[in-house]
């Protein structure tokens, strides 16, 4: 397939390159193995042969290819319930809607309805790749592992663990540190099965749902089974004033201090929030390689301050982005890249230190971070890299200049799900809106 | 016309509440004359009768009618430029992007295709009141009343006036406090003709584009014209520390009591942004009767600060919605009744006071709120009120339990433009999306 027309890809931090008029080949593996430029001489021999071989896509005049977007933080099960009861405490949030509404999924059938809906919106949305928590069950984390492989999701998939009594439901929990540590193990188990199977770009990630619903044993079993299997950890990282009391209380440390002391802090460590870390907190992600996940809309809610993108940055802690369905109510990276923006500037303004994120600085967040957290080579629109792609329309093309820089502002403040006209991961087509009304 | 179906309208502040299988009566002036419940036993005559008269309009299930909104603040000349530049420093935002672009509008062509742009944007997003900031060009202001007109949105626009030459570029300002007021007042008198010509709903509002931008001597010729024609007044006071800072050099006065000094604070007023407003201003806010355009994705970016809605509401201080186009990126009310609910929650963590806002009192803010600002007897799905409304569907209703609170939540939350079925301004559609791809 070879791809005809301008695009945006992030270069640095800092800046968002784009390029007109080029051809994308990706190869039948589904990489990109070459971006032939207007002024390459072998341009017009290129675009026929595809041409004649029936595999050129020319995109429209006013719309754009863009990498896909890697979500490094989605609770499956928490769709049906996105945008509902935030104006809770995140006790009662949890109590008296999440944890219920997980607990349903041990129906398997109401777990494939759900996560047929979200996958196919988070697609929509032009997300190629998730990170999940899925529930405590395992079988119905298969259900969402299927539908992900089905609907041509690259997905990170993992059993959630919490055991402890004092900190979850009775009806909602995974019954022993035992039972938590044979089920994850199974699940590793029976994911590979089901990628050799299908073939699918699908992986398990040892998921404990954070320190305070696991017991000591939960977290130190699981920080083995990372190390045994090499696999990718996630979990969440002084979200909250209240998860930092927690650790404190429980263990005399800081909460990324007890997940590094139960081996959960490595290079392929994914966690969420991190609105409190403290700079030394930021210094031992650095070390350790850890990814931040950050979820800005979640954050105005549960996490009671502004995670310190700025910072982290400088200290060369890795960071992506994340929805946090449904702590945060939208399945939409470009939403989440708005409100890291805003949050950023509103951070800036109270604590009077550079904070401030530009549109570039989000878009590579939103594709290199994310891509880099999970160690995808995806994100680029480069030679080499998964051809994870998005056509997306400019809406107001027609009404103002068009710089190349303006496009992009617009295209980074304005897309909406029916601006994403098509979305491709590793060169399969996996959303096209064309034909929707 | 008749709708036949669910509907939801804001009782209180707090409350908005939820009616189902009603028919919604709207007579030939497009005010509702009657809402008629299941229960009532003329229910299936005067259904009948409108279907004998071929009136009646079926909501479909799953969609709901809405109240249409009132948006208190956009610059309607700064469409071409939602969400470019938002990174730059007000200044800079100001004199190297907003005053060029705003100079453009002497073009009436150009003009006339932006707003006709605009207008159905903010149609399309369910804004059935706009109260809009033209250019200083009374030419190009008339061109938005005639463009509102024929798409049937009611508008109440002013012509900006500003002439102080420390303050405004010399290729953008009124040439002198005498021209500043004879345009106004010419504005006045061609609004009012063309008022009569189409009989559409537009009024002219007194608009000193903020202190800072003029002179004495206009700022009191404005407040004196107000006086004169008995019209609405808007301006911004107290958007940033900047302005307020301002507003002490020159006058040695609080901003909101330099407006008021002029005459420029009545019941008649709408005053953009507030983010600095202290108690005393509040107070003379509540005395004056003057409402707020709280702008919160605008604040993000200029506001310094989160506007305090929680105290002015205690405080029986009138306060609406605005998107502040282009200080605000985004035409949706709903894009902006999400962000004042997090903003809030982002207040409330740095404060520790109250300040949270829920789903409720947003809806209440973008409905009756607004309409209240601005005296119109519209949004409210109820008997008298005018036939202002919008048909949304709720796009997750079949993924999850359906109580009214849910859907609610759910419509405040996840509606896009896509989803916005219909708009009706005074019984008229003036937006139809059925057709649309
Ligand atoms: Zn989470
Ligand atoms: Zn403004």
């Amino acid at each position: 397939m070879v791809f005809e027309g301008n695009y945006f890809s992030s270069a640095t931090f800092d800046k968002a390159d784009f390029t007109p008029d080029s051809l994308i080949c990706v190869d039948q593996s589904g990489i990109i193995d070459r971006v032939v430029s207007a002024s390459d001489s072998d341009y017009q021999i290129v675009k026929q042969a595809a041409m004649d071989n029936d595999i050129l896509k020319q995109i429209p005049k006013g719309s754009y290819l863009l990498p896909g977007f890697t979500d490094l933080h989605i609770h499956a099960p928490q769709w049906p319930q996105a945008g509902l009861a935030l104006d809770k405490p995140l006790n009662e949030w949890l109590n008296t809607y999440t944890f219920p509404l997980e607990a349903k999924f041990k129906d398997l059938q109401y777990a494939k309805k759900v996560y047929q809906s979200l996958i196919k919106e988070l697609l929509a949305n032009g997300t190629t790749t998730g990170l999940f928590f899925g529930s405590v069950h395992t079988d119905a984390n298969l259900v969402l592992a299927k539908v992900c492989a089905k609907l041509g999701q690259r997905a990170f998939i993992g059993k959630v663990a919490m055991d402890n009594p004092d900190q979850t439901p009775d009806y909602y929990r995974d019954e022993s540190s035992q039972v938590a540590l044979e089920e994850t193990e199974t699940f590793i188990l029976k994911m590979q099965a089901l990628q050799e199977q299908t073939n699918a770009d699908i992986t398990s990630v040892i998921t404990p749902r954070f320190v305070p619903s696991c017991t000591d044993e939960t977290l130190q079993g699981l920080g083995d089974l990372a190390k045994k299997y090499d696999l990718p950890i996630q979990s969440h990282c002084s979200e909250s004033i209240w998860e930092d009391h927690y650790a404190t209380e429980r263990f005399n440390l800081r909460d990324a201090e007890v997940l590094n002391k139960f081996g959960l802090l490595t290079d392929k460590s994914v966690m969420a929030h991190g609105t409190q870390l403290s700079d030394s907190d930021l210094d031992l992600f650095e070390k350790t390689q850890t990814a931040i996940a950050h979820c800005p809309i979640s954050n105005a809610y549960f996490g009671n301050s502004v995670m310190r993108v700025h910072d982290a940055y400088q200290k060369n802690v890795k960071i992506g982005l994340g929805t946090d369905i449904s702590g945060g109510f939208s399945p939409s990276i470009y939403r989440n890249m708005q409100q890291a923006i805003m949050s950023s500037q509103m951070l800036q303004d109270s604590s009077q230190k550079p904070a401030r994120l530009s549109a570039s600085n989000v878009f590579y967040l939103a594709t290199i971070g994310g891509a880099n957290a999970l160690h995808i080579n995806s994100g680029q629109i480069k030679a080499g890299f998964k051809a994870d792609l998005q056509i997306v329309q400019d809406q107001y093309f027609e009404l103002s200049s068009n710089n190349s820089d303006e496009i992009f502002e617009r295209l980074v403040y304005h897309t909406n799900k029916e601006n994403i006209k098509q979305v491709y991961v590793a060169g399969n087509l996996v959303h096209d809106n064309r034909g929707e009304k």
